[in-house]
């Protein structure tokens, strides 16, 4: 298990005085959870930030102690892995408006000594990227050697090459879009509206012993549906019955899918599913023209990889952001995958995503 | 309005002693609600069954008195139009299980004088089209011109010809399957559990003022975005703000899907779409070989047609009904056509579908 793992690692709490969010709102302290894995060279020009999806958290690599339970992206961070930790210093942080120890709506508002639940103030993808660099920056890193992610993380990596031109020398985007379309919104959408109709939303300002865990479960099997594909489910579940205890359904998938809502109520909070979707939904660099001019002022050379089965961000929404990126004249290597797990293939054991990711990487740094 | 239409109709009820389920459980009394369109010829030779799909009714085509709201495929039943009422005497039924005047869960159990509720015996696709054939019979109807539907509408068609290989001449299937794939059963299911996740829902036995209305809302918007494509989505709604009055969505197509799971509660019981649902999930005719095999009496000429932008039920999952049509030298025709409009693109007026349908019974007619 331990073979070519980072071991046994930690999530730690950086503390900041305030972070000012794009809308003028300021969340102060703010508190951002990370790891680490690898050394930090002393030029510290070998800093690799990956950027967690929806669900995800700081735990990205490793092992926490008496858990055996690894991070995960643990497949593409360690050593001689395509993250390589031999040679990179690879930071994961948790986003903020997540529940994972980075402020939001779980933290601990100073004023009044309860959790902020829906008072906590509206985070964008931006913001998101913002506290980031606070991180960042805290470690004296003054250019990022990469920034990498899937999904949602693939918009924070995009978002820290626009806002930041100069601080990020690769990007790696995976899976993702330059914004949500309407069908990518609508799941989201169906989601938050279940949350809402859980009589525990209470307008999100739940008590811990009382959390609207139908509707969050709910939420999350529909997001689960749209990670699979047509194809996997087809080999993994098919038409068979239900396994286990699990009632209430007749279905192999629908056992699996029910699992999934209930132990993910467990880890989640339905207040932040509602703040990272939303970050989600809202966040856009526009499409054609629009994403070409916000892609103007890019400097990072880019590896943009989507997945043939991949039917929640298809294909064409990465293609789009290779054609803006290719009209800038920035470099860009891309490739979508013939690969069968649906939106998941990018956080799978998925040899060419690998292959690729290393070679970028290689690529990049005999470049310097 | 009522140029080329059917003016105006009524749905009847026809009443029987009962109906034998495949389950072994009867239903009794057994009536099932239906409209006519057009006169049946003096040989009884002239007769279409139209099969609605999840959430459809008898109200086919025409107006009830009083509406303006048009039955679901009156673009395609009336004098002139595909399934011509100058020519064919055009029967439709609400299936049974449903809750839109056929006997379902919310009929009144005899035995109690209450409504079944989830009493109701569990009902099958055959269930149904068994159903069906006695209404067909009470018109003194030996042989079915044709059977024609969308969706699950189509495998009650397709069911048609494999229960009752000589009563039916000629069978169009729209946008269906043989038989549903686990991504088609989750979609369904996760419906199923928003439903069970209501607290209103108690167990199926809830009363008129204290429905499951929230968990049903949801359903139906999961079902809705799965009836639209990417592409219609994007035309319509984009990422544009909310319309009208509709809080709690930042986005138009969020107010869009609570408007349509709103609307639908009020006209919808959560015990049919149970046990409607549950009928599609367990349909099964096979794939493969075990598809051929089960379609090998099979006498009807088909007409199949499936649309490029239906994710739901993809055309692969209709090309696997053509070649196993064809293994048994079956006649059909197939079509996939080339349209935006998602799975709903057999619902509404679509030029190419309504030019091959008309085609096939004109040419199905010179044949006699």
């Amino acid at each position: 298990m331990l073979e070519n793992s980072v071991g046994v690692v930690e999530t730690k709490i950086a503390k900041f005085d305030s972070l000012e969010l794009e809308s003028g709102e300021i969340i102060s302290p703010l508190e951002i959870a990370y790891e680490s894995y690898g050394v930090l060279n002393e030029k510290r020009t070998n800093a690799i930030l990956v950027c967690h999806a929806l669900s995800g958290d700081a735990h990205a690599a490793g092992f926490h102690e008496g858990s055996d339970k690894s991070g995960w992206w643990n497949e593409y961070i360690g050593p001689g892995k395509p993250f390589d930790t031999n040679k990179y210093f690879v930071i994961s942080t948790n986003v903020i408006g997540g529940c994972k120890g980075s402020s939001g709506p779980t933290s601990i508002n100073p004023k009044t000594g309860k959790s902020y639940g829906s008072h906590f103030p509206y985070v964008s993808i931006e913001d998101m990227v913002n506290a980031q660099k606070k991180l960042i920056e805290s470690f004296g890193i003054e250019i990022l050697f990469c920034v990498a992610g899937g999904s949602m993380g693939g918009m924070q990596a995009l978002q820290w090459t626009v806002a930041f031109p100069d601080k990020v020398k690769n990007c790696i985007v995976l899976a993702s879009s330059s914004e949500h379309s309407a069908q990518q919104i609508s799941f989201n959408e169906v989601g938050r509206q279940a949350i809402l109709s859980d009589p525990n939303w209470n307008n999100g300002e739940y008590e811990d012993a009382n959390q609207p865990k139908k509707g969050l479960a709910i939420a999350r099997m529909i997001g689960h549906v749209t990670y699979l594909s047509d194809e996997l489910m087809r080999e993994k579940f098919g038409r068979k019955p239900p396994r286990g205890n699990i009632k209430n359904t007749d279905f192999a998938v629908g056992s699996y899918l029910i699992y999934q809502g209930e132990s993910f109520v467990d880890r989640f909070d339905a207040n932040s599913y509602i703040y990272v979707t939303k970050a989600l939904d809202h966040y856009s660099l526009g499409r054609g023209e629009v994403l070409t001019k916000n892609l103007s002022q890019v400097k990072a050379d880019f590896l943009i990889i989507s997945f043939s089965s991949d039917w929640l961000y298809p294909p064409y929404q990465s293609v789009e952001i290779v054609k803006s990126l290719e009209v800038n004249a920035i470099n860009v290597t891309y490739c979508e995958i013939n690969f069968s797990k649906g939106h998941d293939s990018f956080l799978v054991d998925n040899p060419e995503q690998k292959h690729l990711i290393h070679h970028f990487l290689e690529f990049a740094n005999e470049d310097e």
